[in-house]
C-alpha cells in the first residue's frame, strides 16, 4: 500500500513550537487552512475546510507532546477516509525534524500524486510558520496546478 | 515497495516546453543544479552533481517528445541505485500536468521521506523555470532542513 512520506526541518525551533503548531486551533490555521474548527487536543476531533472545494474532519488518535501526533481521516474524499497522518518530531541541535507519513491510501491515484506534492508545500508553510510567524495556510497557499 | 509520487502543473506552458526543461543540459540545469553534464536525451546518460555532497547518475529509458522520460539511476547513494524516474506530461488546455513517479525504493526509510519532499521542491523549481524563465536549482535551491 503507497504511503506519502515527506521529512522537514524547522531551524531554531523547539518541538514544543511545532507540536503546538499541530495540536492548537491558531496553529493549524496558520499553516494549513484559515478555516479550521474543533478540538486538535488529544483524544480531540477536528474540522479542516477548504472552500469551496471540501475538507477533512480527522480523529486525533495519539498527541504526545513534542514528540508524536496522529490523526485519523473520518470525512473527506473517499481516497482519504481511513487513512491516517502521522507526524513525528524530534530535536536535533537548533532544529526540530519532522517526519510525515500519510497511509492507508488504496490506489496511486493522481489524485495521491496530488496529495503529496500539496502536503510538501503545506510543510513547507508550517516551517515558515514557526520559523518567522507566518505561513501560507488556504486560501492563501501556494497554488501547485489546475487543482489547486 | 514504496514510491515517491508527485503532481504539478505548469501554466501557459507548452508539453514541449517541459519536455526540454527535461532532456535538454540547459533545461536540466535551469531547475535542478547548474552542474548537470552528458547527454539527456534518448539513450544517453546525464551526471547531475551538487557540491559538495555528490550526486547521481542517470541512464536515460525513454524520452518520447513531450509525453514520457524516465531515467535509471546507474550510480549516486546506494539508496538510489536502481530506482528509476518516470515523468508523464499531458496538456490540458493551458496547463501542461506532470506526473512523477521515483520507483523503486527498498525500504521507507528517512532519506526516502526527505528525497520526497525536496523532489517536490524541485518540481515547483521546474514549474517556474517554464512559467517565467528562472528556476532554483542547486546550489540556489530552497532548504527544506539540516539535510538541505
Amino acid at each position: 500500500m503507497p504511503d506519502i512520506l515527506h521529512r522537514i526541518g524547522v531551524r531554531g525551533a523547539d518541538a514544543s513550537q511545532v507540536y503546538a503548531a499541530l495540536t492548537t486551533v491558531d496553529g493549524l490555521a496558520g499553516w494549513w487552512t484559515d478555516n479550521t474548527t474543533g478540538n486538535p487536543g488529544p483524544g480531540g476531533k477536528v474540522e479542516f475546510r477548504f472552500p469551496p472545494v471540501g475538507g477533512f474532519d480527522m480523529e486525533v488518535l495519539d498527541a504526545t507532546p513534542s514528540a508524536h501526533v496522529a490523526w485519523r481521516v473520518v470525512d473527506g474524499p473517499p481516497e482519504w477516509i481511513g487513512t491516517t497522518i502521522d507526524w513525528t518530531l524530534r530535536q536535533e541541535g537548533e532544529w526540530t525534524i519532522i517526519l510525515f507519513k500519510h497511509e492507508g491510501w488504496r490506489e496511486p491515484v493522481e489524485f495521491m500524486h496530488h496529495c503529496s506534492t500539496k502536503w510538501g508545500s503545506f510543510l513547507m508553510s508550517l516551517k515558515a510558520l514557526v520559523e518567522t510567524g507566518s505561513g501560507a495556510p488556504a486560501p492563501r497557499d501556494v497554488q501547485i496546478s489546475d487543482w489547486h
